[in-house]
């Protein structure tokens, strides 16, 4: 019988759930309810692609002290029970009744006092993946416990990756650019964007990926229009510049890094704004530092790519990842985020080349005490050009 | 420049927009708002993997009369212009200050009477795709306007398929049946399951899915012991049973259908599985009628596969889909929704094989007047066998 357990072994998990209760501890909280699929993941190893499936909620609660327990519907309960949880409460779901509502606040008042506080994470970039209704329901039923936001205390954890998390994010960038080194093979003129999409595709499949939860990119004369629109059947023409990013998964974690070509010889404008791209990023992967704020290396790129006579485009210039494509902080003038020893960062700055017209480049980076390492293997400095 | 636009032509969207104003004026509401990508695309086309990335989220307001407005972070405005919709109001996303709950909130109040109520789905299989602490600030802002559940008005609409959404099912299930019938040359005694999962996902791509959302299985001695574990390294060996399900995407909508292989000569245990739910589902393509219930659905697959001398097993027995890998309703015992013309539905019957050993079978339907009409390529009567 196949039967792929979680990830890492107990240890991480329970290092993880113990620095979860410290801080919940120091901010006042007496229980962590957890459910989405990174947080669930997180705590757990509970990894499968059957989130897909908006028709289940999934629940974890993790106590002040002791061991997370599992509040999840029955299909579930067989790879539950082969992580480290032993306290695995089921029911049998969808259930239009009681979709797990009874069978959680029964759970919560079990583990936080009448006066207590439970957690749960409701600032940025943070979503409640059960129904709304349900949730009004499960507040009334835990009443007078409350629920507070819980979104620093599971941020400031998971922000910092463990060596077993860098070196998975590592395999998967590995991966990611193996596929890279195959698109003058995928990507001609001539090809339909939409069949080089599936062929890098296939490509981070047959590299290692376990799947491919994101692919974007665009192509267009010396530059694409935006970064986030499906492929269509338009083939690619000399002078195109074309990018494919990826978000490809192994073991749960994700790469989120990107890489451009031009088809036939690079237009000069193209050119020089990939240099400009190139040269920021080396100035990035040169000077940030844990201390910095996630606004210093917004203002570190915007600067390096005006240095370059470039105008800085396509949105923020950077962001967290690894049990998602994307993580907090944002490389944007706002984020007063820390940089902290051990986050795993995409440094992903974008320029302008004319109206409507852009470059973006993107490498994965864990910050160590002294400065980047580099995850993704580096872009070349000149923009690579596929025979047409 | 290579722009894809929305699946289809503006009067489809028109069309939905109605349908679901006709629904939101019988449920009293005021406008409708909608955070996740299935709304989001059903009412725009508006149509990316961007929504992997949980930084940013993303509004559309559909008032009681009028075209929708949507409400976006501004990396999304080049593609959303592609779209019917005129009225498209930006913001530069992530803002920790106010990441669009001020332009949210001016729109609807712009849009809805003071004393009016905005429809925001809430029910079962429903979520909020925004941050809980921003809806909180959302509903005071936007007060003395009510929100209520609009769950009924959505699934009402959305469950209910046009021929052209019909025609995009039938699309991939085609291409997933050709993937499938490659099923033979991927996995044979000896592979790592976790290479099948790869080989399959990457014939999907080849067989012309856009990519591959959902890719789930298993395999083991005459059955399987869970559908939702991610594969593992473990090769296959003669008398077991693998079985591949797959939610591919192509053009926006979804399959969900599987298949079984035996590996070299099939245990009888495990032909006699397949055959009794060969013959379930015949039974279900056969009687299956609007104005039964899902329950009813439940019932008559659960007799036939009694009738079979099998004991059902593996959760609920169908479901519906199209713009997600799974929508309502469930054949479950406790499920009341009225199955209708034009429903797209998987049927699903599972049965137990041995103590925490299973078989499930899977097709897609279109529900018609006269009863199912398959989507899915049929699976055979009898439970293929590859080679060792």
């Amino acid at each position: 019988m196949t039967e792929r357990g979680p990830v890492f072994g107990a240890a991480e998990y329970r290092r993880r759930a113990a620095a979860l209760q410290a801080e919940m501890a120091a901010a006042g909280l007496d229980a962590l309810l957890l459910t989405t699929a990174p947080d669930v993941f997180y705590v757990t190893g509970f990894l499968t692609r059957f989130w897909e499936s908006p028709a289940r909620p999934w629940f974890v609660v993790l106590p002040a002290s002791g061991d997370p327990v599992a509040v999840i519907p029955a299909i579930g309960a067989a790879l539950m029970r082969r992580t480290w949880l032993s306290d695995i409460r089921i029911w049998e779901a969808p259930d239009p009744e009681d979709d797990g509502v009874g069978l959680l606040s029964g759970t919560l008042c079990d583990l936080v006092p009448a006066r207590g506080r439970v957690g749960l994470p409701m600032g940025p970039e943070t979503h409640l993946r059960m129904p709304l209704a349900d949730y009004a329901r499960l507040a009334e039923r835990i009443a007078p416990r409350r629920i507070a936001d819980a979104t620093a205390a599971v941020q400031r954890v998971r922000e910092i990756k463990s060596e077993v998390e860098v070196a998975a994010i590592r395999e998967i960038c590995a991966i990611a650019g193996a596929a890279f080194d195959r698109v003058p093979e995928i990507a001609r003129a001539g090809t339909p964007l939409e069949r080089v999409f599936r062929g890098f595709q296939a490509a981070l499949l047959e590299a290692g990926a376990d799947w491919v939860s994101y692919v974007a990119g665009g192509a267009g004369p010396g530059g694409y229009g935006d970064v986030i629109s499906p492929a269509g059947p338009e083939p690619l023409a000399p002078g195109d510049v074309l990018m494919l990013d990826t978000g490809a998964v192994r073991g749960g974690y994700f790469c989120d890094f990107d890489r451009n070509f031009a088809i036939g010889p690079a237009p000069d404008a193209a050119r020089r704004a990939h240099a400009a791209l190139y040269a920021a990023t080396e100035t990035a992967l040169a000077e940030l530092r844990p201390g910095m704020l996630a606004r210093d290396a917004h203002r570190l790129l915007s600067e390096a790519l005006s240095a370059q006579g470039a105008t800085p485009g396509g949105g923020r210039l950077g962001h967290g990842l690894g049990l998602a494509l994307t993580e907090w902080p944002s490389f944007t003038p706002k984020d007063a985020t820390e940089l902290r020893a051990g986050m795993v960062l995409a440094i992903e700055p974008g320029v302008q080349v004319a109206p409507g017209r852009i470059l973006v480049h993107e490498e994965n980076i864990v910050l160590r005490a002294d400065g980047p390492e580099l995850l993704s293997p580096r872009a070349p400095a000149a923009l690579p050009e596929i025979a047409p």
